[in-house]
């Protein structure tokens, strides 16, 4: 008899990425589907998890989502703006075709579980994931329990200080000038008027970007202190921005504590694009046991 | 045969609390001494717990300080800036007298468990605590454990917006105009040419400090959404600003996450000043274990 599989979801606002793996986290197939609606995007998740014998499954969830076991609306995802998705019972709709565990958790909390078992966090006992794309959010981890409290963390809208040559005013519905507000993807290229992707690398954008996000590094260095801090997302990928973020950070710092040597404490995702996928899958493993 | 004790002591900045209390974390016996050099404090410390049968000891300590169990400096206070403690052995010191279990923590760290586990944080999965006094230091907790990495938290330097009112450039001789630099008791008196004890309830620095501290508890909820945030120390004596820090806080936060109930989420210590020294006993009680 075949060994029974894990299963993985990584619920995004655009798509969806579900997969299947093995114990040690070798993920065997992986496919991705357009987020609609949930009638439509479930039913190809249950379809494709259906075709294998799953034994957990671990789901990160674009959110916000009930994280509490005990709350009437725990698997929810609860007041997002996709409004076909307000709350709406996730796990209560995949419970109906697998009554097998399942893991619930933000998706950036499931990338940082990825690094944090096999990734760059892999053999530390605490970090911070940052993803900078679409929005910036964050997950942070310490001895294997992610940090939360009344609700799962929501860094991506921690207060900055605006660069003093920056006259963009900011793109976040909710609060216009902070951190995602000035220095998410979108707000890069609203402010430049063209996509993070087209900026040349000495554009003044990235001066602005390593300031804004520096400034979260430094915030969340002063609150948790973590082993490592992790940043990923489409727009770390202009390899130019984590040596100004690191002289950014250490500019703020003052010296003020004693974190670990820059270049092995600011660090992108070892897994890249996979940290999901993986991080869902461990999180399964965890849930299975 | 009488019971044995638990000892508590609260290394500050200026004077060192040492107590002994019973399990039921009664505090039996109090003093106070001048914080002057490790010499002299700490042979008035020892000579204090000589009188009484410890079972274990809690230590509160300013900071920074190393907490790092496998380091080879662990129970240091490491770079302070009071020099005669600079790289003192705290907890060595301590263990030469009193061969028994000593638990090691920042001082206001021990605050926050001593509302853990008997103030406004009973009962709850997590809090933070905050102390605005002479300095502004923050503690985090969630399931009984201090929330940590490569060091303790410091929360008092992070990052804040100015009050568009605000003309005071910032007292922090790291940051200049960090939390702590722009809120803190000394910022206070330097910016009204009068200590906040002698303050009028309506001057406009309250409304300035409402804001900073806002900033603070809004940072706080949005990395580490605590089931409580308590805030302390004597700059919070003033009736005025709890009220002012809530309504500022809602302002900022628009609605973005669900928190508790205001007057729930956001409150002064229920032990007061006996926070500290019931935080070191029950960690002492803890450790004893
Ligand atoms: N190589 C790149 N350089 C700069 N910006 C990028 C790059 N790739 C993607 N981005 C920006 O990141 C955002 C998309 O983020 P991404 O992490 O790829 O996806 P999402 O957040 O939607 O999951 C877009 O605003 C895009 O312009
Ligand atoms: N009732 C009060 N109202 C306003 N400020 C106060 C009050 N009491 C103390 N402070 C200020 O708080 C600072 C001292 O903080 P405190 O918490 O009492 O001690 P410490 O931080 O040194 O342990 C001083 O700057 C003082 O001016
Ligand atoms: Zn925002
Ligand atoms: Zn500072």
């Amino acid at each position: 008899m075949a060994e029974k599989l894990l299963g993985s979801i990584e619920a995004g606002g655009t798509k969806f990425v579900c997969g299947v793996g093995t114990d040690d986290l070798t993920i065997v197939n992986r496919v991705s589907f357009p987020t609609t609606t949930p009638a439509e995007t479930m039913k190809l998740v249950i379809d494709y998890f259906k075709q294998f014998d799953l034994k957990a499954i671990g789901v990160g969830s674009f959110g916000p989502i009930d994280i509490h076991q005990d709350s009437a609306t725990y698997g929810f995802i609860t007041t997002t703006p996709k409004l076909a998705w307000e709350n709406f019972d996730f796990i209560g709709a995949l419970k109906k075709y697998f009554d097998i565990p399942i893991a619930w958790t933000t998706d950036v909390n499931a990338a940082a579980y990825g690094e944090y078992v096999a990734g760059s966090a892999q053999g530390l006992a605490s970090c911070v994931y940052y993803t900078i794309g679409t929005g910036i959010g964050g997950g942070a981890i310490q001895e294997g329990q992610f940090i939360e409290g009344f609700s799962h963390p929501e860094m991506g809208h921690m207060i900055v200080k605006k660069h003093p040559k920056d006259t963009f005013v900011g793109n976040c519905p909710f609060h216009q000038d902070c951190l995602e507000g000035m220095a998410a993807g979108p707000a890069i290229e609203k402010r430049a008027g063209q996509k993070g992707q087209e900026l040349p690398a000495d554009h003044v954008a990235w001066a602005m970007e390593a300031y804004y996000i520096a400034q979260a590094v430094y915030n969340t260095t002063l609150l948790l202190s973590p082993d490592v801090m992790i940043l990923g997302g489409g727009v770390m990928q202009q390899p130019q921005l984590l040596p100004k973020i690191r002289f950014e950070f250490e500019k703020m710092l003052k010296n003020y504590v004693k974190t670990p040597l820059l270049e092995e404490y600011i660090v992108t995702p070892k897994l890249g694009n996979d940290a999901g996928t993986i991080g869902c899958l461990a999180l399964a493993r965890k849930t299975a046991i």
